[in-house]
């Protein structure tokens, strides 16, 4: 019943009636958080999951109403990653974040870690509210991603502190740190609507999410600032380790001494600006860039192959732009 | 079934179960947490509340087998419980708990917030493999229950930088912060296993929880080091907002200035280790001491009052018990 229209607004809509007013120094910061210019990608495809199930084959395609267990799991979703940003930014001492203020940087490191504890509670409270007689396999799915994050951040963590990472390895955390919270979105989705399609709808989110952080790696050094919303090279200067990290690390033995000086400085934290377009030089002469940009196509190719176990339907077609908006194709 | 005659035990067992291997950077501080020393006073509560719905009026009052659902939802609370140590100890700079370094202390700030964040991940897994019809309503009271403590911290945060709080201000941070999980342990016990006696066991819960804070507010004061596990007057030398604060600052008014210096000194956290026992002796002459004995035993007595809701039961019996021994009136 709610928001077929407008998706985003019946999700914010939830999430403005999930958080209380008071205390307000417990709930202004999540406020002002859950306001911050979030796209509201995750819960947007946990409804485009939700209305593939509830598609009936009618001929005009029309999309079906959303219900209270849909926007229930949208919301649980996008708290769940909130949490993550909160928390992610105190441990890795993140000063902005979409051009504001980090909740540790505005209201101080005890803030931001009990804002981040009272979203994971909210989004309890928005899991208890679905009416829905498999809600202890959506509750197993939702704690799995959120132990999953939690993985993934520590093997982030880990990293940071090892000299070099293989690309298995790094595989391994982004499915733990990225993709398994975007599988978690289109999992409830289509749990809260039937559970019909869940295995395809996994597939689909999984390679769409690990596609997803490769290009991020990837647009992080040689994005245009203006449609990538950042400043180019930023994890250059911060020593990630990236997909295009590992992938160049694998081939140092083989480079000479400018190059492994370039990325010793990377790897040390030590890069000055004038690294990055050093960087994007090596990385495009070693094919690094190719490799990544192979590797991001061969993970959207697999989750639209994953589509295909899904019968056509508009809704289908709307989660296929979903996919290709959230990599920019669409531009 | 499981932990009968041993429910510590079986606690121990599921919470060894429930958390991985690895990664070891992420589950060694948890389990270090888990095994520290902690009483299951939480968990036992539960499995004491579920023996009290199972008790099926046998003469002999043998205690019912413990099913997987209760103690899961005992291992549900006892990681909330310790989510809410690990957080606390970071917020409030904790350097030791139970004689040993907090986790922040032994592996730093990021490891605990993580620690905190995946015991929280853990107990959802818990909740999602208790397979029971009222799984939604189990959800709800553990929502409320975690959103409840967030709230607590927030407020207890907020007191510590104001110069007074009202008694029933500090009765409602308490309530939040310290009986709420209490009275969730008892809940989920009693929903766990059938929920005829909810509310009863709830009000018993609730009280005893306010009983329990008062008498460590008190015990941390006047309480034998022996007995009581930790060097009296460190609330004093913190300046923490406990009962017997909000209650002496009513009082300030009509104070002589030496009496008001001393409590100057405790609200500015300035004061030193030869203000405990002048703490001692006058909170002793304005009564203070005595108000919150009266007040921890009217909370026993509606606790106790609370059981008698509930038809007389050998499981009843161990419940009452069990509030004597918390609040360490066995000895």
């Amino acid at each position: 019943m709610n928001g077929v229209s407008d998706p985003v607004g019946a999700i914010d809509r939830l999430l403005a009636r999930l958080i209380p007013a008071e205390p307000q120094s417990l709930y202004d910061p999540i406020r002002e958080v859950l306001s911050a210019g979030g796209k509201r990608a995750r819960p947007t495809l946990t409804l485009l999951a939700s209305q593939v199930e509830a598609f009936d084959g009618t001929p005009d395609g029309a999309p079906q109403s959303m219900n209270e267990a849909d926007l229930n799991a949208a919301c649980a979703v996008e708290l769940l990653h909130t949490f993550t940003l909160v928390h992610d930014d105190i441990m890795d001492h993140a000063a902005t974040r979409r051009g504001r203020p980090t909740v540790h940087a505005a209201h101080g490191t005890n803030a931001a870690i009990l804002s981040g504890d009272a979203l994971m509670a909210i989004a309890c409270q928005a899991l208890a509210a679905i009416d829905a007689p498999n809600l202890g396999r959506i509750m197993a799915e939702f704690a799995t991603g959120f132990q999953c994050v939690c993985e993934g951040q520590a093997l982030d963590m880990e990293f940071e502190g090892r000299s070099s990472i293989r690309v298995d390895e790094y595989l391994e955390m982004i499915d733990l740190k990225t993709a398994k919270i975007i599988e978690l979105a289109a999992v409830l989705g289509s749990l809260a609507a039937g559970g019909r399609f869940t295995e395809p709808l996994r597939n689909f989110a999984h390679h769409l999410g690990l596609a997803f952080q490769i290009n991020d790696d990837l647009l992080d050094l040689i994005g245009d600032e203006q449609t990538f919303g950042k400043t180019p090279g930023g994890d250059i200067l911060e020593g990630k380790r990236t997909f295009l990290f590992a992938v160049v690390m694998e081939r140092y033995a083989e480079l000479v001494d400018e190059d492994r000086n370039l990325l010793d400085r990377i790897r040390d934290h030590r890069a000055t600006p004038e690294d990055i377009p050093r960087a994007r030089v090596l990385l495009g002469r070693l094919g690094v860039l190719d490799h990544a940009r192979a590797a991001a196509s061969e993970e959207t190719r697999r989750a639209e192959e994953a589509l295909e176990e899904i019968p056509d339907s508009p809704a289908r077609e709307r989660l296929r732009e979903f996919g290709r908006s959230l990599l920019g194709r669409e531009r």
